[in-house]
């Protein structure tokens, strides 16, 4: 049975909202446990506080088309659960591993609100789209600030592994 | 124990060939099943050639420190185990979890190399470096063209899908 493109744009919907929910729940894990790297403790905590407002304009389309948000899709956790395995991980490296995947998770919001935006445009669902645009730049500009931050981080994390110190987090 | 940085150097490359082993797998596995969507297929055709060199790159750099590449380290294959299960995963919009995957894993790989880059500067490791930003280049020019192809690959799957056709992969 083909779908419609209401259908599509539907579906990408409540996946991006499922990867959402997935992405509050990896950084309030990270945020939490963060004590040696303040700058990626602001990010995270700034980013999640945005990320909240994307979940309502996801849940607010989706309303809008009389749906609502369902479980988390089976395909997005499968993508997500390791990112948050990586969240708790206790490694000397842990913050390491973290911050290779906040950039790789942004980078797959990135590509999922892209999508998202070309969806809702073949769906003829322009009133929405100005919303997402703001998120997708959320994301992009939360990307950089972590790719900013992977030198700095590292060179903490070399520092205070060679001085002995607790370095992991 | 404290490390030192020549230790850390020698785990990042560890960890990072580790990285590029896996990149081949999940590439191989998707470029076989794709069959729709030609310029992603080329892409990765390219983007598996340079992954052959960066992972030469790679295992130079560790026999110049007399070492060699290890098993793979449960960390890393943590993060990219699941992005293999994205790329076999037979679901209606497979095509569309593995560009969003695709995106996520060279930013990943970005992210590995430029820590990688720092952690070699404070170990003093001028001579490998060169080939490594050449590797990172290669992952950023990547990443840029799957980026593009976001886009161009939904409004095809949203096509085919309208159509009643094959639009999976």
């Amino acid at each position: 049975m083909a779908l419609d493109t209401r259908e599509i744009y539907v579906t990408a919907l409540k996946n991006t909202h499922a990867l959402e929910m997935q992405a509050l729940q990896i950084m309030e894990r990270q945020v939490e446990r963060l004590t040696r790297y303040p700058e990626m403790e602001e990010a995270l905590r700034r980013h999640i506080e945005e990320t909240h407002g994307q979940r309502t304009r996801l849940e607010e389309a989706l309303q809008s088309l009389g749906d609502s948000p369902s479980a988390i899709k089976e395909g997005i956790l499968g993508f997500v659960g390791n990112m948050m395995a990586l969240g708790h991980t206790p490694a000397q490296d842990e913050i390491l591993k973290n911050t290779y995947a906040n950039h790789a998770f942004e980078n797959f919001e990135i590509a999922a609100y892209e999508s998202l935006l070309t969806i809702g445009e073949a769906a003829g669902q322009g009133g929405s789209l100005t919303g997402f645009r703001q998120s997708l730049q959320e994301e992009e500009a939360m990307a950089r600030r972590v790719r900013e931050l992977i030198g700095p981080t590292t060179k903490r994390y070399v520092d205070l592994t060679i001085a002995g110190e607790k370095a992991d987090r």
